[in-house]
């Protein structure tokens, strides 16, 4: 009952797709999160959702941790194999299996990335919605319950995916849902698998809804004198049943990394970047209301792009935020949080969060999905200076406590891994140990992720 | 350890509140089901989530089963004790607890019905869209993951609650969700506690999700030579991306009924009823491009209601389907099925539904949320003729195993309760077996609604 006997029959049964090389565990020890690097014992490439039952019976057998690999674009840890054990990496398995155009519905395989199956897509007049900016595997993004820019209009990986099969930690595999819409027929088990980071099972298919292409897009940018202007502009426009595709709020620090990196000439203050989907007529009314509402809140300098070069530069500029804040400040690494508080609470979180990090030493500019009452700070730090990083994580933790005293969560989209445990007590209440007895029932010897997500076992 | 040595206490607890009154046990001894009554041993009327979490702790003591009742509208049995034990019944924990106007949320106490929320709601501008037709109370409509006419635009409950107080068999009461639209944070307990038909934990809470009363409201009714045209035209209008707000299908033996209950003048022909939120604008676009694509498929006889009056008029004949039924066919009991599919197999399957009963010596009428690919016939028996009711009961079977084979589920919304257990295995496999996993570590004593959903333990 040990890693390394485990390794020996995963050999066995995948040959030269278990690999222990260095440069693929080197390559699978960090993913974009701003913890240290923690290689693997082997890295698993299967090939088949077979391969993958058989893995995790040898794995339960001997007690190997497993830990899933999709893009390494998780930011909580989720990817990282901090116990040790086997990285079980989906990169054969990235296929489009079936598109049914009538049903507007999909099955994956979970190395597909969004980019990947938007591409596949994209002759058939469908698409899938849900982008968290990086190109992060369709299993990845269903694990952290990703969502992104386009939540507000079509939901957060928790309403896509429509089912899923699934290996569990002894081997099994279950198919959860179906390919109705709906259904009453038991526990929600679809619901239950997305967001578990890989504590519960590996995902080996996806079934997803998609959406059909609009016939009109439009996107615009406009500038506000402050925060609390802007998210009034978006609740009203929220109450009167407009159907934003997107709305995004940054900073004016964020505005000023823009303008560096793209050579935007936004004002440096704080601005609403939004996107109307539907037909012609539809998107024409749909702009008009809310250059209504934003113009009573006092915006200005609104700016709309209907031309897809335009969009695409515009929401390609939010989609690089992560990089162009990192890009401007040479040496330095991002601590990115990720809170989500009610709408009618999200003004002050971020004014709170704003004087707080003028406050410290470090910077750290501030966008979001205001619609959601999503937002993130991306926290500059020297990786040399302890001081520095103990900033940008007392910033972190006051904002997690911020967004529980109003009412909200912890992490809107990023998940919790390592990162976020600390708050979870605090979140859920005896919620967590009702986590804690889900995970038990269905992976009792603790071999899926473990240290993620769950109260620590023993 | 015995039902009657946990009455005893439970009388303790809540005086008169605990009644073993023949007229109550009569009252809670069937629901709107085909079952038989099933009179409990007592009927609890809790007045607090401190109460029920003593019932609980109480119950799981003594080993005593514990069944949630709301309004009794459940059609699988699930509110009937048919183990013995105490129904709780909800009916003092109905209030509306917090309108939060700006977020579109609503706190509520279980035993609040749909319609007493939407008329507190009614000077707000905001309304609870999930409308299963009858007037169900909320927490019933969470516990069997109800949706109805508008879950085509608004979703089903799965989508409309954002949490949730559960009172636990133990007696811990725990808080899942936040008031945040989204989260990342652990599983999702709320979406495993929506659709557990009170298998996991009693609900004494709700945060629901509320919308914006559209600014205009249309609908309209129109007749299809056949079924094939009609399901056709839908899935058109819905690649399209027309977001309507309901999409009804009723087919001629249906149509035959409305006209003699409601004096209505209907051609006796398939139909679909369908109706359209959003702006004046948006509304009249919406109407004409569904106008044009069910022309195509050879609708006729299109006849909109814009004003409120003729709209209520449509949706209550539509509403009253099942009563009506019923009201024309004297002394016939129905069992109402309820198979959800892919859409694209929606025509096949009631085609071949409505061809099995024309076979059979019953009748029964077919109508259904064409949009979500969900449809029910109404087959009528007569409770003293065994012949009709086996017939219903294959019929009905053989519904489900159509369903299943089309890739859809036994239940689009009705539930499992006892009516649906015999086809779990065949929708689940092994994921039925999970689901009873999961049923024994947060109920590892099986008081909570016994012999219901999950495998029979032992």
């Amino acid at each position: 009952m040990t890693i390394s006997t485990a390794l020996d029959a995963l050999s066995q049964l995948l040959g030269q797709r278990l690999s222990r090389s260095k440069p693929d565990l080197d390559q699978h020890a960090a993913s974009e999160s701003y913890y240290p690097p923690a290689p693997p014992d082997a890295v698993a490439y299967p090939d088949t959702t077979e391969e993958v039952a058989r893995l995790l019976a040898i794995c339960t057998e001997h007690g190997c941790p497993v830990t899933g690999w999709g893009a390494g674009t998780s930011l909580e840890g989720q990817a990282q194999a901090f116990s040790g054990g086997v990285v079980v990496d989906f990169r054969h398995m990235n296929k489009v299996l079936e598109i049914n155009a009538e049903d507007m519905d999909v099955r994956v395989q979970p190395g597909c990335t969004r980019e990947e199956l938007n591409t596949e897509l994209r002759t058939t007049g469908l698409f899938f919605p849900v982008d968290p900016g990086a190109n992060a595997t369709l299993g990845g993004m269903a694990m952290t319950r990703a969502s992104g820019t386009t939540a507000v209009r079509y939901g957060t990986m928790r309403d896509n995916v429509l089912g899923c099969q699934v290996v569990l930690a002894d081997g099994r595999v279950i198919r959860t849902g179906t390919r109705a819409r709906k259904s009453s027929a038991g526990y929600d088990l679809t619901g239950l698998m997305v967001g578990s980071e890989g504590t519960l099972g590996l995902v080996t298919e996806l079934t997803l809804r998609l959406h059909g292409q609009p016939e009109a897009v439009t996107a615009a940018v406009c500038a506000f004198p402050d925060m609390h202007g802007a998210v009034q502009a978006v609740i009203e426009t929220i109450q009167m049943g407009v159907p934003m595709a997107r709305i995004e709020f940054v900073d004016a620090a964020m505005a000023r990394i823009f303008n560096a990196a793209s050579g935007a000439t936004m004002p440096e203050v704080p601005h609403l970047m939004v996107e109307f989907h539907g037909s012609d007529a539809g998107v024409r009314e749909q702009a008009e209301t809310f250059g209504q509402i934003v113009a009573d809140h006092g915006a200005s300098g609104f700016d709309w792009a209907t031309r897809p070069e335009d969009r695409t530069k515009l929401w390609e500029m939010r989609h690089r935020a992560h990089w162009s804040t990192l890009a401007g400040a040479p040496g330095k690494r991002a601590l990115v949080t990720d809170i989500c508080v009610p709408i009618s609470a999200l003004a002050r979180a971020v004014e709170d969060t704003a004087a707080d990090i003028a406050d410290s030493p470090v910077n750290g500019p501030i966008l979001g999905h205001v619609g959601d009452g999503n937002f993130h700070a991306i926290l500059l730090f020297d990786p040399d200076d302890p001081a520095e990083l103990d900033a940008v994580k007392a910033l972190s933790h006051r904002m997690a406590e911020r967004a529980l005293a109003l009412g909200g969560t912890c992490t809107g989209e990023h998940g919790i891994g390592i990162g976020k445990r600390a708050y979870m007590q605090a979140e859920h209440g005896d919620g967590w140990q009702v986590m804690a007895a889900l995970k038990a029932a269905l992976d009792p010897h603790n071999i899926l992720n473990p240290g993620k997500l769950v109260p620590q076992a023993g």
